[in-house]
């Protein structure tokens, strides 16, 4: 009978109407109505990705399409400029050394964002680099990182500009062609209000003038064999068709309330949120914070991985805890996707008697009326 | 208001307990819960597939799990026998190609199953071959291999022994551990009522040894990489929630009635289907057919093509017709997992009245009456 409140950076909450869609019976990949729905699907995603570039559906975690933007970009011993911050960039490493590529790591502080200049001056001293792979958002801090100036420098080189933005795209800015990302990779179970099992990915035409040119150690996530199928609306392998049709419905949602008010309804979640922080007299990891997740550094001395257990097993709410150093530290609260004011109100409410269950002194009722302040246009 | 069947051989039915099943809320993977799911769903599987090998649950259609079973296996150069003798036989061939591998291809006539001996021939003469490439079922002919033969010879030399039972395990009699299949590959969306979105992989330990010992072309289908999130019943990756949830109650079904008894019911289906064709004046491709899927040779001169799409579009009912030198020629009806007697009779009928308005000519009723003399125990 208990309520659960899922509030982790990914997966996150799917709409009922979306999960009812996905109940429809199953029908078959090679008809027209599947191509009508292929079709409309891709127009969707191009509206919410901003973006006339061709879009690909892959049936598997975001980590496949990351893999995508490797395999089919990079041969043995091409070098790559790799933005390390967290797991997720290091993540675009380890991808490029299973391929055999030579990944050159700009390592940047956890909660930090990569820096364009040195991205700049990496690419001014190596003309052989031939893709820079970076993360929107790391799930893993919460940082945000300005891609619109990556954008500009890579966009001046003949590297290709491979971005992550699996836990932030549909929920904060990304203007894949006017910044210049060549490659943008998105999860589905993110931002996009649909369960995990879908990934998506962007290829420019400068990122096809070098996929064309090579033949990649690619099969499943073979682009060139995507782009013939695409041609006609097909999937090369059988789409998850329950998936796509969730999807649609999902897509639908956030496009008729427009994109852009979307990132403004995240950027409000994301304020209240933080304004809970500080009221409780707690730190953010991020600088600067992406607004569609949250990591909180937690009380020094607190167990932090107790505390996220505990919120969860003993009052349904799953958040999120550090990775690797951070393991314990932090937790992360996310406002992705399906989430409305009482989620953040939820969160907060929990948040605050699960710290005063574990002795961290504060006024108990102070985060969340700091977030009903901002959610009540007070502040 | 039409009722729509959908009898093509993958993606399948779906029951509808499975479907709604997969329509409850999205929780977290990273969870005692989740584990304990996945825990009891790699035990189902193991069942059904007759192994106590590792079992992978794969986000991805089949060709991701038959890109694992090449990509961790096979290293640049090295020598692979592909039986080729359909279009799954061919995709087993270009995986080892986009990896570097030698494929070896032994080309069987399409309908025709692999003969055993023609496999110990090469075996023996040529000790560099690393591992044995071979198909169960060939949805596209519709043929059963003799796997148990193929298993008795592969055992007794160095190779590993990979089976792409996508379209049939779940459906027909596989014993993994017994045949010395090294290497199983399974779909979600076909015998086991599931929609597409996952795919199953086990590995032997005969297959460990030779995968332990390299670095394989890989990350997102890196085996070892997956037995490492395994120990603790985690996915290297965010895990498809939803479809695994589905899988759990589908699994479940299959299990409550037993797998020898699954594998004789979908015997029944297919000897009435066959009784049927045979009652139609028609013929069959395969020889033996498989008891997953029935491929008809059509009447001399029909346009297949039209039948099957208009059989869709006018009769709301999916089958499958030919590819590649078969196109026009055959189509294919699928008796695989949730699939009953009168999905039997549904077909047959609808093909009748659609064969009589295509002009051919035949007694109207005379499959139908054949397929319920099976079903009804009388032949």
């Amino acid at each position: 009978m208990r309520k659960d409140y899922l509030l982790a950076p990914g997966p996150t909450q799917v709409p009922p109407e979306v999960l009812l869609e996905m109940a429809r019976p199953v029908f078959h990949h090679r008809t027209a109505e599947y191509r009508k729905l292929h079709e409309e699907v891709l127009e969707g995603l191009k509206k919410i990705f901003r973006t006339q570039d061709d879009v690909f559906i892959s049936t598997s975690s975001g980590t496949g399409a990351m893999e995508a933007a490797v395999a089919n970009v990079l041969g043995p011993g091409e070098k790559a400029l790799v933005v390390r911050g967290g797991k997720f960039g290091e993540r675009w490493g380890e991808l490029c050394e299973a391929f055999g590529a030579k990944p050159i790591m700009i390592d940047v502080e956890w909660g930090k964002p990569a820096d364009p200049e040195v991205i700049r001056k990496h690419l001014k001293d190596d003309p052989d680099i031939a893709a820079v792979y970076t993360t929107l958002t790391e799930t893993s801090t919460g940082v945000v990182t300005d891609m619109e100036s990556i954008g500009a420098i890579v966009r001046e080189t003949n590297a290709i500009l491979a971005c992550d933005g699996i836990s932030s795209v549909g929920a904060i800015p990304m203007e894949t062609d006017k910044w210049g990302v060549d490659m943008l990779v998105v999860g589905s179970q993110k931002a996009l209000m649909m369960p995990p099992g879908l990934a998506f990915l962007t290829v420019s035409p400068k990122a096809w003038k070098r996929i064309d040119a090579r033949k990649p150690a690619a099969y499943y996530f073979d682009l060139k064999h995507a782009r013939k199928s695409m041609e006609t609306f097909d999937n090369p392998w059988t789409p998850a068709v329950t998936l796509i049709v969730g999807l649609k419905k999902a897509i639908d949602m956030i496009n008729d309330r427009g994109i852009e008010q979307v990132w403004e309804d995240h950027k409000r979640l994301a304020r209240a949120t933080r304004a809970a922080v500080k009221a409780l007299g707690l730190g953010l990891l991020a600088d600067p914070p992406a607004d569609c997740v949250t990591a909180i550094r937690l009380p020094e001395g607190m167990d932090g991985a107790a505390l996220v257990k505990k919120l969860r097993v003993e009052r349904g709410i799953t958040i999120a805890g550090g990775q690797a150093h951070l393991k314990g530290k932090i937790c992360r609260i996310s406002h992705m996707g399906y989430a409305g004011d009482y989620d953040v109100i939820i969160v907060v409410s929990g948040l605050e008697m699960m710290l005063a269950e574990l002795g961290y002194k504060f006024e108990l009722g102070a985060g969340v009326r700091a977030a009903e302040e901002v959610l009540a246009g007070k502040s």
